[in-house]
């Protein structure tokens, strides 16, 4: 098990490793938004700046960080500090667990995505052929450390898509907390006529700093009488979370998972609700020209799995109501047309979850509850893809 | 710690791997002389055929190698057996262990170089950029399957190659069972006037249906009263050899080292002994016309740092005279100028088992004990490179 560290930054930590060769991997938008923050608090060290997105999550990537690493002549007692997302943290730790047969590595994570879930339980690797996540291994970082400050730093649709895991962790291990999210999204709806509608995409960035490019895509028509669409809702809705409360907790969730089953025998599966319909949502929007946020393909991952819940017997109708209900309020739905449906049935058969070529979900056993390895057909994820 | 077995193939052994997909990976020249010994043992079961040799053991083939296991809709379940020497078991390790995050392998080593040092230990990669085995990672098998009758599919001069492992296994922790074989090599010799000369290379095959192509390479002058040269002399000499005793003595030391010190974090460094300056000479011959093979670099790595062993203060000049003279017996001596001096300390350089940029060698403390991190100087590396 690796330290988590869930604080702001401290220089006494990183002076630990002065006497190594320290790099810090970054892609491009954490070198001008992220590394100004950290580099005040680190020993010498270099930097390796690699490019920004999932595009780039692959061999190719990889053979040029392995490349710069040789080129710096690293050696074995080396440190890679991962500075960004689930891209850098899951590329660079693979890459960093393969040079020299393995150098120590540790996570910074700056996207609240990467702090909530792809920091935490040693999951590393990149894409191949299309397929997410193909390559890669288990290996544990030295340590994780998670500054939430850094959130300050993303534009609002991926801390809004982070937001989706840290939903998936209360749905299915603490019905509590699930609870008192729907209770704050659906206080907010009931006092919504009181706020005005915001003016312009640009004013609803956490922070001015960030381009603005993404924010109104997938816009869909407001839900709340006309005033919000539901990243103006979330722009709301957020600020009246406590976010360092919401991280610590969806943190520890993931982490007494992953430490009792740390190589996905059982239940670690269960961190893969919404994943299989939402995994393959992504991948099949990842081919067109509107591609989906992880978190926003896994949202709605995980309203068709509730749906697979109810209709196994294992969930009530009003709990699906209730889930489905606040996923609407945050996340525009996905235009999937049935011409599609065959292609992302095809791609959730190629999960890594799966035995052959059957597709295994989990389920909500009640919310809070969740299990895992149920067979869903062809036909029935089709029907549910048909529902959405 | 994974299963080592030691033994003919048994049916029984494969036959509880029923209800899994199998692959087989082979290169060109297992698929010929290995794969029909296997074959009738398995359950039904796919193979997967790479190109043969050290050039191909790159980032390129494992993205071949992973394509086909993604063609062939591999799950996690999915079982590969490496069949073939240290390429084929250090790749295919390296792709099982990163394809999905990781399915299981079983090495199947036809070498006596991968029997009694690639298959043990968990040391997985491939070659990058020139350097050996720099990208890869630790991970045990689920088995390995020894079987001895594969030796007498390799031409004679891979078997004399992986002798030097099991040399250099004795040197550095057994040594009478390093006097046992110096003995019946020198009462060889005393006997050789009895022995006829041989008359052509292809004779001298343990298989006649094996290429002879690489047999006579780098022969030099025969050695022994003008009769042999070091070929023929092993070719004579390796018959009054038990291999499976040899075998099964060589894994155990390998085993127990392993075991103790699974990382290389100690103890296993002393594993490396002769190679220090052994990969950095077979590094520097892999570039020019006349190649080396593993083991005919080691041997003279391992004559190298016994002398360096004798200027640390560490080994008798008797005992160095005799391991120069067993492994001159054996192998020719590669031919270094002092032009290339300097490539060579370069290579030793980057060798993955230095801090920073000092090269840190194995010493022998007598024979049949070996001390480890002794830092080497570029001049005495110079000087000993001087020696050969």
């Amino acid at each position: 098990m690796s330290s988590i560290y869930i604080a702001p930054l401290q220089a006494e930590f990183f002076a630990q490793f002065a006497d190594r060769q320290i790099v810090v991997l970054t892609d491009d938008n954490t070198l001008l938004h992220c590394y100004p923050l950290l580099a005040p608090f680190l020993p010498p060290h270099r930097t390796l700046t690699i490019r920004a997105g999932e595009l780039h999550k692959n061999i190719e990537t990889c053979s040029i960080i392995w490349q710069q690493l040789t080129a710096y002549q690293l050696d074995r007692k080396a440190l890679l500090l991962n500075l960004g997302g689930g891209v850098v943290g899951d590329m660079g730790g693979f890459c960093a667990a393969t040079y020299k047969r393995g150098i120590d590595f540790i996570q910074l994570p700056t996207t609240l995505l990467a702090q909530v879930d792809a920091s935490v339980g040693g999951k590393l690797g990149i894409d191949f052929q299309g397929f997410k996540n193909h390559i890669g291994l288990f290996q544990l970082p030295l340590a994780v450390w998670i500054d939430t400050n850094f959130l300050n730093t993303l534009p609002l649709q991926e801390l809004r898509s982070g937001f989706a895991e840290v939903l998936k962790h209360c749905l299915i291990a603490d019905s509590k907390k699930w609870n008192e999210i729907y209770e704050i999204a659906t206080n907010f709806v009931a006092n919504s006529q009181t706020y005005a509608p915001l003016g312009s995409a640009t004013e609803i960035m956490l922070s001015s700093n960030i381009s603005s490019r993404n924010v109104t895509a997938h816009a869909t028509p407001p839900l709340l009488g006309q005033n919000y669409s539901p990243l103006e809702f979330f722009s709301q809705f957020s600020k009246e979370l406590d976010w360092n409360n919401l991280v610590k907790h969806s943190i520890a969730i993931k982490e007494q998972i992953t430490t009792a089953d740390p190589t996905e025998k059982g239940l670690r599966k269960t961190l893969n609700f919404g994943h299989t319909i939402g995994h393959a949502i992504e991948s099949y929007f990842l081919t067109t020209h509107s591609p989906l946020l992880h978190g926003e393909a896994v949202a709605w991952g995980m309203v068709a799995e509730a749906l697979f819940s109810v209709q196994q017997g294992l969930l009530s109708e009003q709990d699906y109501q209730k889930i489905a209900h606040l996923v609407s309020l945050l996340y525009e739905k996905p235009k999937i047309l049935p011409e599609v449906y065959q292609k992302i049935i095809s791609l959730a058969q190629q999960d890594k979850k799966n035995s052959y070529q059957s597709i295994r979900s989990c389920a909500l056993q009640g919310i809070g509850n969740c299990v895992y390895d149920k067979e869903m057909t062809e036909k029935v994820l089709e029907n549910l893809l048909a529902k959405l």
